[in-house]
């Protein structure tokens, strides 16, 4: 399949490569030329602006946040205008629902699909092509891009033709491990303090109760500290915390916790951990516990 | 072997009765003693007194709180003066760090061993023999109640020689099943109220991420609002976030995430929940978010 | 002087009668036509854009948030342009630091001042031209407009050269306002469910201690349930609330109280309170403590 | 009149040594007897018991905690055996409402009456007689002891017969306190990140709204950083907010302003300072924003 791809940063560009691996014929875009320039040598075409990569009529975008993708869309240049009647975008990127339901609606004024499709997964994942895809829109335009996002992840799962419901489930998604992040900090202090060995704990607790591998990776990241380079660096963390609590605003559904994290990770970042992983939340409740880190 | 066990409430009656069925030989005390008799049908022996039931030279102890325990252990009638010296009292109630302190201290100076065995698993998993016990204390008093101990869990993990820790490590896994509740109930709220189902977005998000039976189990649970009959009552989860509480104080480790469960269980009390599932604790979410229930 | 006043709302129309009562030469503009010409009989003129305001050379905003700052600068027939150099700007609203930054900017580029001067007090306040006016500014746009602002309040503070410091401090004062309610709803619910008439226990406290005029009239009216009609409408003080956070997250400063408050407001504006007085969110409080209200 | 005085701590001296400069005849029990005999000087006598001090037929104790007035009650040579039938014993101490209870009920069935009459102030008020007194219990003993507690404060309030009440409302007004510092220690945080003097916020806001002698002073000492010597130590601020949640738990009324006051209380202790003023809970806000102090 023919498709255009927007946004090479350190998630899409391996899903990009993936479309390429696939042997999907791609057309990328990067801000930055040169990104784009390092997938010509497996076989992509760059396109000079957002617009030339509609050409295909389907466009995948995968940017940093709403305000990347907005300029993307309706920018100058841009995909709105460029993108053919019947064509579909695929927007790959953590953005609001609010967004994800004006783009829906600019999209469909032009009888285009626009199909929401944010992705669960860490780069290595992205790069091993084991991505969690969550995809909401049209049921024609997700059934003609299947393809294209079952070459990037291991698992799609379509939950309906909402597109802002792909968007909150994503943030949901984000918040349930923001939340098992403060509180493995939490609790690691509390051992700490008690002499408890916090890596002995989770061996415990999750070898027997949870058993999820994702508190196992994450625990261990915590308990030896273990945040540079970043998987996923505070800041976007912060980010995806913003857009939640205003999903939550917009729906009058109030969640602490979450405004809780929020504070922390601010904190985090007015500590200079903005651009170490987001585990190092765990350093917040360290410090107000007195430890040195 | 021989034992004495004491406390046959819903948690404790089928420990008991486990130890039979492995062939140990139980001297059973409980306060109200028709429950005791239930299990002389089963081949145990009823003390009338914490003290007779001590004659084998260890003593198990299954009860509801603290004062419980101290009654049982510091009473009249109670298991210190009762236990001869190199007695093993195994302490498997969720109790403070402190009072475990205590016990240990007071044990020691009459030259008994006080084992903290605390164990993680609802009523089912006690029947089941499938509890996990997390022990510490003196390493010659857990081995001599090894068998006693695996009979009544699939998994021993012992921890150390400090008993405290034992407890501590109980209260903290508490803590991550208690924060989970919490974080699904919000999760909840802001799916319902954003017209996604709450099952499919946990069938989405633990299929692939958390892969843990625990927040599937409780995730149904939460989704489908079947909190009664209560695996385990609110007014006890309420108990072990305020001997948490009281631990982080001491340790001068706050818990914020603590904190607020501990106020949304305390507000599921005032609305009368006090005595159905502590998974109830979702239904403050939902009304904060001004959904019925 | 003469002056343009923008935006006649339940704080701006009393503004601008006590501009005319003052003698001023006020040119008044809004969006609904109708309340601009219920000045007219006190001497306004009336103009059909802000634009037409602007022609004094200062024109004065009061607007309910800032995307209608926004609109009336920047939108068509919009202040920005039709200013005349060395005009001044004089915006009274309670809008985000960061806008305040950039009307600054705005301005200077086109040789305009731009005075934030933000205003303490409910509507009677403001119709007995009793408010606080905290302004910051160029110091000779702000003498030029000291006769107008005299003409509102009882007092004016001037706190600097920088716009946005205003702001911070009018969000920074609301936010304290905001937290006595809180602070008030909570300790009422304590009291109702340990017998303590709250009135009494406010006419102690505040009495002997606070000795605050503020106290003492909200707490009066959350004592008596009294939240109808609005003099601050919730969902206005959910708006400086989330004004303050986003302020408050740009400078790195975690403000977790009025997290709290926000989620407390979110949940007062899910059980329909969203248009009554600010003050009940005290309801939250009674609820979660199982009060009726 | 004649009375016993129990606990010369830093409130307790000063309010001993105002009822003997009244007129009264004071005998006088304090732990560390050298305190006791600084009175002496002043013309008190000295017990060497608090049982001693009881033989007036009323007894003032002005106590730490909870433990302290229960063991000087109870305990051996304790206050509850000593004191005749038709005697009194007011409780100046800030204790829990439930400990309260206990002593009501234990004084009544003895035949004495218990008076609970804590007090607001610091020291310095003590010194000065101006303390708030706050007095519930029966109406006879309270009129007798009437010239006693007006000779250590400049207001005596009787709220009712139900001793607890009076605790409650003691409890409740710290806690009004406690919030007044946390909030400006946030907005002191926010102001300060974006460069606007907290002195100067506060000379406005409560200049002209709050209006507030408390505030005032308690501003300036967050201000300026002053938390030596300390006027009211940070570990009793903690002791009384944890009285406060323990009454709200009893009450079934959550407070979660009050659970995040203790948790940063707690993590000030955590950070050394548990000996100074409480108002340095202000450094935890402003760690959490990047600052040094």
């Amino acid at each position: 399949m023919k498709t255009g791809f927007v946004g090479l940063g350190n998630m899409g560009l391996p899903m990009a490569r993936n479309l390429l691996k696939a042997g999907h014929d791609v057309i990328v875009y990067n801000r930055t030329r040169s990104r784009a320039e390092e997938l010509a040598a497996a076989g992509a075409r760059v396109a000079a602006t957002p617009a030339e990569a509609c050409g295909a009529g389907i466009v995948m975008t995968m940017l940093a946040d709403d305000r990347a993708v907005e300029e993307c869309v309706y920018g100058e240049g841009g995909i709105l205008k460029a993108l053919p009647p019947h064509g579909a975008h695929v927007s790959l990127s953590t953005i609001s629902p609010a967004l994800s339901e004006r783009l829906s609606q600019a999209h469909k004024e032009r009888g285009q699909g626009f199909v929401a499709a944010p992705v669960f997964g860490r780069p290595e994942a992205a790069e091993a092509a084991r991505l969690l895809v969550v995809a909401a829109g049209p049921a024609d335009a997700i059934e003609r891009c299947r393809p294209l996002l079952e070459a990037v992840g291991r698992r799609l799962v379509v939950i309906g033709a909402d597109p802002p419901s792909a968007n909150t489930v994503k943030l949901a998604g984000n918040f349930l491990i923001a939340s098992m992040l403060e509180t493995l900090a939490e609790a690691f202090a509390l051992l700490r303090k008690s002499g408890v060995d916090p890596a002995k704990f989770l061996e415990i607790v999750n070898g027997s109760l949870f058993q999820s591998p994702i508190y196992e990776s994450y625990g261990k990241i915590i308990a030896e500290q273990r945040y540079e380079p970043a998987g996923f660096k505070l800041l976007l963390g912060l980010k995806d915390v913003r857009l939640l609590l205003a999903a939550a605003e917009a729906a009058a559904a109030p969640m602490p916790v979450a405004s809780l994290i929020r504070d922390n990770l601010l904190s985090a970042v007015a500590r200079g951990q903005g651009d170490i992983d987001w585990a190092s939340l765990a350093r917040v409740a360290a410090q107000n516990a007195g430890l040195k880190s």
